[in-house]
């Protein structure tokens, strides 16, 4: 059994990319059995002992909407942290903000739509109104010395609209930059990008500086689509240990990318990550243990401990 | 749920792709209970009405080495051909190729080894020696008026002696070339290629002409080696209905790439596949049950009939 690709670098491509796990989040936040405050808190520990630098590690979502996330100020309060890693936290508003300030959190993620319906549905608001729930937000963040990371949901289609324009995209996206936001992560939230769509998209951008990108593996494009990213000269990958997590509009098996399929991807280009790739498949193995059922993580399947058949 | 991607075209791919199905062969290979001949031949009629033109739809490898083949005869007796659509037959050696003779075949694909270890277990010859073996198969199929493909297997690395050495495949597969072969499928046996690796390979033989590219997801690489393999030139692709298959020393749950997550990348990119992905969806569903588990495709979990939980 390969424990390592072979490194063959490709033209073209960055030298170093951040992966940007959104395990303990993104990932977890759909789980529906509850997960304890500690086994989240030892994920996180494990995430870093790996190499990861940027861990998000919970949310303040209103535990109405995110049940499995109410324990966020208990794991902040517990939680180890490395020096040199970052732990952002997801804020949904001015409420969310004055916790984390509570709580001493020195990176926050908002969240935007790119489409008018998922705007209505998941903000309650309308595509041009979400910003005046955004603008107060950040103008305090950064007054506070914070940095603000946004993310863009349905940013190639959503369940209801069809493909979104990219015009559309582009200019919610560069709102949020002007924002003062550092980072924007172009989410494929149901998994329906495929990789000329995602070159498009960045190239209306004007290129891939302060660009993330945030990958579904719904209909198996998450690598391909993060390929092409790579391309566009992108590097800040998002993605979750084993790949959990998933949007509750795309009912499928699979969630994110995982991280080990991309570290597996990175690395076979040669490209550095500072993350160790046996420490991931341990974690995304005893992490499956946890949650009860088998990582979708296809190095994890290869590389983890087998199932019994 | 999207039922198809939509298509917006990356610079620099083909206009139209072949995939050639080796679900029937490769996929069905290493099951090991035995599945009825009039299973497969309807499998093979599923596939050419979803519109497949390409399906190796057998092996006369000695049963003793693929028990779950040893009806070939009967089912190339049996089984329904529709005009314009090759049926390929995998053959071994000079027994093999009468027995494809007897039975009309016009296409067959032989099958060589990059690496040394390959070659002695699974050909019992050297690296060099192998060609004996192939010379007088090709020969004589060619003699009657027969095509020939040439699979090489272990064309990125192999269980026992690591990556193989790019020039190492290139001699192998251009000696198969030489034979007369029309077609050379780069085999990644056990999934540990990722892209700049392909694309290095497909380089080192002087570009895309006559080469087919042949991935296993083991690591979750296949796609997105296949989008590099596109970036090359290359336009015929393997690929097995569900993602079945795989190598026996290639332990893993996962197979072959995928044909249905191939086509939504590929109809993604807005390049022609002459597939219905609907009617591919609805076979690897039908498969999926007589093999008794869900398929590993993506695409197939996304948007096929949902287990139960």
């Amino acid at each position: 059994m390969m424990r390592e690709p072979y490194g063959v670098r490709a033209e073209g491509l960055p030298e170093r990319v951040t992966i940007y796990e959104v395990g303990p989040r993104d990932g977890l936040q759909n789980e529906s059995a509850v997960i304890p405050v500690e086994v989240k808190a030892e994920f996180i520990t494990r995430l870093a002992a790996a190499g990861h630098r940027v861990i998000e590690a919970t949310s303040f979502v209103h535990p109405k909407w995110v049940p499995q996330l109410a324990d966020a100020s208990e794991l902040l309060a517990g939680m180890e942290r490395v020096p040199g890693v970052r732990y952002p936290v997801l804020v949904p508003n001015e409420r969310g903000l004055d916790r984390a300030l509570e709580h001493g959190v020195q990176e926050i993620a908002i969240f935007g739509s790119a489409t008018e319906t998922f705007a209505a549905k998941n903000l309650n608001r309308t595509l041009d109104s979400q910003f005046e729930m955004f603008e107060p937000v950040v103008a305090r963040a950064l007054e506070h010395g914070l940095k603000v990371r946004a993310y863009v949901s349905m940013c190639f289609g959503d369940p209801w609209e069809g493909p979104t324009p990219i015009g559309q995209v582009v200019t919610v996206g560069r709102r949020l930059l002007d924002l003062g936001c550092f980072e924007l992560s172009l989410g494929d939230t149901i998994g329906v990008a495929t990789p000329g769509h995602v070159s498009a998209l960045i190239e209306a951008f004007g290129g891939p500086s302060r660009l993330a990108v945030h990958f579904h593996d719904t209909y198996g494009q998450a690598l391909a689509n993060t390929l092409a990213a790579l391309r566009e000269g992108v590097t800040v990958v998002d993605a979750s240990t084993g790949g959990i997590g998933g949007c509750p509009y795309a009912e499928s098996a699979t969630g994110n990318l995982a991280t080990e399929d991309l570290v597996w991807m990175l690395h076979g280009l040669g490209i550095e990550t500072g993350l160790n790739l046996e420490s991931l498949v341990e974690t995304s193995t005893w992490l499956a243990e946890r949650l009860g059922r088998p990582s979708t993580s296809r190095v994890v399947q290869a590389l983890g401990p087998k199932p019994a058949r």
